[in-house]
C-alpha cells in the first residue's frame, strides 16, 4: 500500500536481476505447462464413480442430508476450477520470490535444470478455506436437533433477526446438537488454517527439524482436542468381552493422547511419503476418495441421526479437499510443473486427521493410512538417528535410461524399486498409488468381515 | 524432510551467495539490535496501570470472571517474553529468504542501507494463536449457563468422559450459552488465523492491490459473520424516540453489512496508517489498551451476565494481542531493527474487528479508530484514483538534519508534519500515538456524557 515502508522494489530487484541472468533461456517457463486434465479425468472417474453411485443409487440417503452433500459437491467442483485457474498465477509470484525447487529425480536431463515453483499448496489451502467458510451459508443454521437443514443465503441472513426476550432485542438460539457441530466445524477450520499457515511458514523460513515435525502440529492440534466432544471409549471385540468383563472400555485421557498422536502422525506421514512427482497429492486424493465412500456407506446403513451427522461432517470437509487437490495434481503429475511444498502436505495431513477424529472413525483412517504407517516404520531407524539419515532419501536417477533405482534408504519408494526393479518415476508413482488404493480396499474388506464378529 | 524434493540447498544457495557479496560489511547485522525494553516499560506503565487499577481496585469483579482474566494475563505475559525471544531467530530466517526492506525514511544515512528483516508479524501471529489455543484449557469447559468457570487442565481432560445415555458411551454436553461462546471463540480464531495466513501470503507473493485490500479480508470475514449470534439492532437515542416511534430498531442484514464493512475497514486502516517506525504496532497497542479499559469498565458496572461475558471474551483475545505486540514493538520502535509486514497489520486489524463485533461494542471501537478514520478520509482522493497515487506516500527525509518534511500526499502522517512543522521520525510517531490516545480518551468522555442521554 501507499504508505508501506517495505522496499519491495529494492527487495525484488535483486532476485529479478538474478532471474534475468539465469532464466533467460527459459523465459517462456514463467507460464507453466498446461494442466494434465486427461489424467485427472481418468483418476476422477476411477475414484468418484463408485462414490456417486452409492450416493445416488445404492443407498436411500435422506433428502435433508443429500442436499447439503450435493451443494458441497457443487462448491467443490467450483473450487477445482478456481484452483486450476489460480495455480499459474501463484507460480509466477512464487518464482519471483525465489520459492522454487529443482527436480532431483531429473538431474542430468533438461528437465532437471528447470526452476519449478514451490509451495503451490497455498492455492489449495486458500481455496479450501474459502469454500469451507462459504459452505456455512448453506448449513449449520437450522434450529433442528435432529439433522442439518440446508438453507439458502437469504434465510441464513434473516434467521438471526428474530428476538425472543425483548420485543426487538435478542437473538435466536441454535439447537444444542447443532451448536456442538458448529463448535467442531470452526475448531476444525481453526486447526486446519493454523497448520496451513505453519506449513507455509516452514516453506518460506525453512524451520528447524524438531519444531517442524513435532512442536508445530502439537499446537495446531490443541484446538481440535479441546473441541472434541465425542466419546473416549473403545468397543471390546465380542470374543474378548468375557475376559475383559466390559463391552465398552472408557480410555479417558489415553484416548485423547491417542488422537493427539494420530494428528501428529497424519500431518507428518504424507510429508515423508514423498519425493516422486504426484505422490503427495496422489495419496491424498486416493485416501480422500476412500473416506468419502466410507462416510456414505455409514450414512447409508445407519439409523442414528448423530452418527450420520458425524459422517456428513467429514464429507463436507473431504469433498473440497479432494476437488482442490485434483486441481493441484493436474499440475503436479509427472512431469511436475509445480511442487506442492510442506504447505500442502501439512495442510492435507491435518485435514484428514481432523475429519477422522471429529467424524469418529480414526481406527478406519489408520487402515487407509497403511502405506504411510509402513513407510513410517521403514523410516524409523533413520528418523531416530539409529542409521545415518541423508537430507534427501530419494532413489538414484539414471539420466541415460530415465529410470530410477532403489537405494538402501528406508522408504516405501525405495522398497518398491528394490522389489519391482528399476522403473520410471511415473510408473513408480502409479504403483504406489495403486498400493494405496489396495490398502483402502483391504480396509473395506476387513470392516465387512469383522463387523459381525467385532461389534 | 528426508524425502522432500524441494531443492532447498539450491534455492537458498543463490540468495546466500548474494548475501556474502552484499552483506559482508554488515555481517554482525544478522544479530539484530537488542529490544528497546526501556521504551516498552514506560509505555506499558502508562497504558496498563489504569487497566490493572480498575481490575484490582476500582471495581469488584466476580471471582469467576477475574480468575480467567488473570490466567489469560499471565499467559499473555509469557507470550510477551516468547515473542522477544523468537524475533531475532525469525529475523535471521527472514533475511536468508530475501524478505527484507530498506528504511526509506533513513535514505542517505548509514541506517538507510541496512537490510531490515520484513514480516516479523508472523512471530506475533504464531504466538497469539498458540496462546489462544492454550487458553481454552482454562476456560469454556464448564456446564454452567450463567458464567465461565475457569478450570485446570486435569479437570478439562476428565470432564469429557462422563457418559449419559449408555452406561459407558456418550459425551457430556456443554450448556447452550457456553456453547454459543465456544462457537464464537473458534470462529474468531479461524477468521484471525486465515487473515494472518493471507497477510503472510501477501508479504511473500506481493499480491495485487484489489485482492489484497478487498477480496481477501472479505473471505476471512465470512466465518465471523456466520458465527455472529448477537443482536442486529441499534438503540435509538432517547430524544429521537418520539420521532422514530421505536426504542430499538432492528437493522437485520444492514447491520450484518455494517459489520462486514467494519472488518474490512479495520483490517486495512492499520495497514494504510503506517510508514513511520513503530506506528503500526504503536497504534495497535494504544487501541488495545483502550479496549481493555472499556471492557473492564463495562464488566464492572453491568449486572447482566451475558453482557459481562461479551466483554470478558474481548479481554481474552486483546490481552494476548497487546502483550505480543509490545514484544514486537520493542524491536520495531525507532530505529526499527525489524519491520512488521502486512502479516502484522492485517492480523492486528482483523483481531480488533473481531473483538469489536463479537464483543458487541463496534460503535465504541470506531471512535477508538478515529485517527484511522481521519487518515482514511484524507487518503480517499488518492485511493479512489481521483488524485494520482504514488507507491509510497511518505514524508520527505532530509539526511542532513535527520528531519521529516510533510508532502502533499493525503495521509495523517503528512498532515501532522504540515501542521506541527518538520520533526524527527521518533517525535512524529510519539505525536501520532498521543493523538491516538487522545481519541481514545475522547471516546471515554463521550460515552460518559452521552450515556444518560443516549440510552
Amino acid at each position: 500500500m501507499a504508505a508501506r515502508k517495505r522496499a519491495s522494489a529494492d527487495s525484488t530487484r535483486e532476485p529479478k536481476l538474478q532471474e534475468d541472468t539465469q532464466r533467460k533461456p527459459t523465459s517462456d517457463e514463467s507460464s507453466i505447462a498446461p494442466p494434465k486434465l486427461g489424467v485427472i479425468l481418468k483418476l476422477s472417474l476411477f475414484l468418484l464413480v463408485p462414490y456417486f453411485y452409492l450416493v445416488f443409487h445404492h443407498y436411500k440417503i435422506d433428502k435433508e442430508l443429500k442436499k447439503p452433500i450435493l451443494i458441497n459437491a457443487a462448491l467443490s467442483l467450483a473450487g477445482y476450477f478456481i484452483t486450476i485457474k489460480l495455480i499459474p498465477v501463484a507460480s509466477r509470484r512464487s518464482l519471483r520470490r525465489n520459492l522454487f525447487g529443482k527436480d532431483i529425480n531429473k538431474k542430468g536431463t533438461p528437465h532437471g535444470d528447470v526452476q519449478v515453483p514451490e509451495s503451490l499448496g497455498v492455492v489449495v489451502g486458500t481455496v479450501f478455506m474459502v469454500l469451507a467458510f462459504f459452505f456455512q451459508y448453506f448449513n449449520f443454521t437450522a434450529d433442528s436437533n435432529e439433522y442439518f437443514v440446508p438453507l439458502n443465503c437469504a434465510f441464513t441472513f434473516t434467521c438471526f433477526m428474530v428476538p425472543p426476550p425483548h420485543p426487538m432485542v435478542g437473538k435466536r438460539r441454535f439447537g444444542n446438537l447443532q451448536m456442538e457441530w458448529l463448535v467442531e466445524y470452526y475448531a476444525a477450520l481453526a486447526t486446519i488454517c493454523f497448520m496451513l499457515f505453519l506449513g507455509f511458514l516452514d516453506d518460506v523460513f525453512d524451520l528447524p527439524w524438531r519444531s517442524r515435525k513435532l512442536i508445530l502440529p502439537s499446537f495446531a492440534t490443541l484446538a481440535l482436542l479441546m473441541a472434541y466432544a465425542g466419546h473416549t471409549t473403545i468397543v471390546i471385540p465380542k470374543p474378548l468381552i468375557p475376559y475383559v468383563g466390559l463391552e465398552i472400555l472408557d480410555l479417558g485421557w489415553i484416548y485423547k493422547l491417542y488422537m493427539f498422536l494420530l494428528a501428529i502422525f497424519c500431518t507428518n506421514s504424507i510429508n515423508i511419503h514423498a519425493g516422486i512427482n504426484g505422490l503427495e497429492v496422489g495419496q491424498t486424493v486416493v485416501i480422500s476418495a476412500a473416506i468419502l465412500i466410507h462416510n456414505i456407506m455409514q450414512i447409508g446403513v445407519s439409523k442414528d441421526a448423530e452418527y450420520k451427522q458425524a459422517h456428513a461432517f467429514s464429507i463436507y470437509l473431504v469433498q473440497p479437499l479432494l476437488a482442490t487437490s485434483l486441481g493441484l495434481l493436474s499440475y503436479n503429475w509427472y512431469p511436475s510443473s509445480v511442487f506442492v511444498g510442506d504447505t500442502y502436505t501439512y495442510f492435507a495431513g491435518m485435514t484428514l486427521a481432523v475429519v477422522g477424529i471429529l467424524g469418529h472413525y480414526s481406527e478406519t483412517l489408520l487402515i487407509f493410512f497403511a502405506p504411510q504407517v509402513l513407510n513410517f516404520l521403514l523410516s524409523l531407524p533413520q528418523l531416530s538417528g539409529y542409521i545415518p539419515c541423508p537430507r534427501h532419501r530419494l532413489p538414484r536417477f539414471d539420466p541415460q535410461t530415465g529410470l530410477l533405482t532403489g537405494t538402501n534408504d528406508g522408504t516405501l519408494v525405495n522398497l518398491f524399486l528394490r522389489w519391482f526393479g528399476r522403473m520410471s518415476e511415473k510408473s513408480l508413482c502409479i504403483y504406489l498409488l495403486v498400493f494405496q488404493a489396495i490398502a483402502c480396499g483391504f480396509c473395506f474388506l476387513l470392516r465387512y468381515f469383522l463387523a459381525g464378529w467385532y461389534k
